[in-house]
């Protein structure tokens, strides 16, 4: 199956999963609607699909997949919708809708996503495929790629860059644990449920740190030189506010060749799997190429 | 050991243990500040020492007991922090000292509430001396005691309470939910620590109820009945705003009365434990007489 069959076939039962775990909550309906909204907001669903192509090369799938998948995405969902409050990055549209809280407004959208962050670690504890010592592993490593450590610290730099010029290592650590940190999980999350070698786990652990770098550059070169329409949010946002970016310090032509670089690093990653591994290799491509 | 030498034992070490846990973490100074300075801000540490208590009732305490009740006291925190933010209650004060979205700014103070939330789950999944399986019913009872269908779900029927008048049965709902959730959590991650018994964790789950009831009908008692200076927060504030609560809804003596059935059914439940248990018994005293 090439990776667009893959997602294809995957992606309305992400969508599906991610409505079930909601619909069975017995929770205030602006709680749940608020919820609910910014899960079927789209996008690209990049992280559920890493981690289901990583258990489709690695073996047989797994029946709690689509849950951990799901548990991750909330994880992600939840930091959009604190990240684009007026406090943080004041954002009003997110992938072409109007931002959570533009909608259920700004407690609603707070509690909300204090709420898909609760869940996912419920999500995960209440598997039913996965042993007590496996859960223990994802839930532990959740909350270190999510936490204080990952993408909260991140989001802390992120903010905090904003009023400074930062050098490019600085950069590097801001979008490892920005954006890094949970691409790797979800990474991992699949090597985990596939029950990996300790050495398959080392390779697929730098694949993620190479990936979401290269993630980042290519969301800074797209601000650079896509459009509203393309992105779904504002163009030119990191530019007006002069925010550290790769094209910034770098040049866009030398902010492509890092992007080259990172994206070469993490097929070499793949290829320390042994054999081929067609949809990874097609997941690093269609980082490097995307349009949004 | 009477619960003012219990308390006088604790809180020093609680205190302790939140401190060791934020200052183990490699991350930025100023989320380590923000999450370290609600920490410290104090309050009665009620749920660690429910907690601590309900383990030493049962028998002989647990090594990991510190861990859990500070996981427990970093979720109450993230909760307090969201909360007091301008789009919630827009509290300036908390426990006598600045809000911490007041000293950090409100971005910084929000992921310091996600990062506190997040942590709690990881700490909870690296004890070093409980088992997977007990990990995993720590962590699914306290993703579903403080997610939307407790605490969070809680918080927003009481911000849509603000907005109409609610009857007894929905106020109690609200507060079954918001304070309630977590308090019982407390006692029954004590009891899970114990490994209680099934008839042992019925008891304390209701007594959990109960407790949780005459704790908030108190607050509400108070913001009537105390001084700003005693609460450490504005006084007279639910009147001024008009929100429901037990005085409104039932006179202040009638309120007065529901404390007292409660504890007393909180009483009646620790007895069904057997023999005596005079720190949770002095327990629900104290909430019942406390002025703050």
């Amino acid at each position: 199956m090439n990776l667009s069959d893959f997602r294809t076939h995957y992606e309305p039962l992400i969508q599906q999963e991610l409505a079930d775990l909601i619909q069975s909550l017995s929770i205030p309906a602006s709680l749940k609607d608020s919820m609910h909204y910014s899960l079927q907001a789209g996008g690209k669903r990049i992280r559920p699909i890493l981690l289901l192509a990583v258990l489709h090369e690695l073996g047989d799938g797994h029946p709690d997949a689509l849950k951990v998948a799901a548990a991750i995405e909330m994880i992600h969902t939840y930091s959009l919708i604190h990240d684009d409050l007026p406090s943080m990055d004041n954002d009003d549209l997110r992938r072409g809708m109007p931002t959570n809280h533009k909608v259920f407004g700004e407690a609603v959208a707070i509690l909300a996503g204090d709420a898909l962050l609760t869940y996912s670690f419920g999500v995960v504890a209440r598997l039913q495929h996965v042993d007590s010592e496996d859960k223990v592993r994802l839930i532990d490593l959740m909350s270190v790629s999510a936490g204080a450590e990952g993408m909260v610290g991140g989001q802390v730099l992120d903010i905090e860059g904003e009023e400074k010029k930062l050098g490019l290592e600085e950069l590097e650590q801001v979008h490892r644990l920005k954006t890094g940190a949970l691409l790797t999980y979800s990474i991992l999350a699949g090597a985990i449920l596939a029950k990996a070698t300790d050495e398959e786990i080392v390779a697929l652990s730098r694949f993620g740190q190479h990936l979401g770098l290269a993630f980042q550059i290519q969301d800074d070169i797209l601000d650079v030189t896509g459009t509203s329409e393309e992105l779904g949010k504002t163009a030119g946002k990191d530019e007006s506010s002069e925010k550290s970016t790769y094209p910034g310090l770098l040049t866009l032509p030398k902010a492509k060749e890092k992007l080259d670089y990172h994206a070469g690093e993490a097929l070499k990653a793949i290829a320390e799997l042994g054999g081929t591994k067609p949809l990874l290799e097609e997941l690093t491509a269609l980082i490097v190429k995307r349009k949004s």
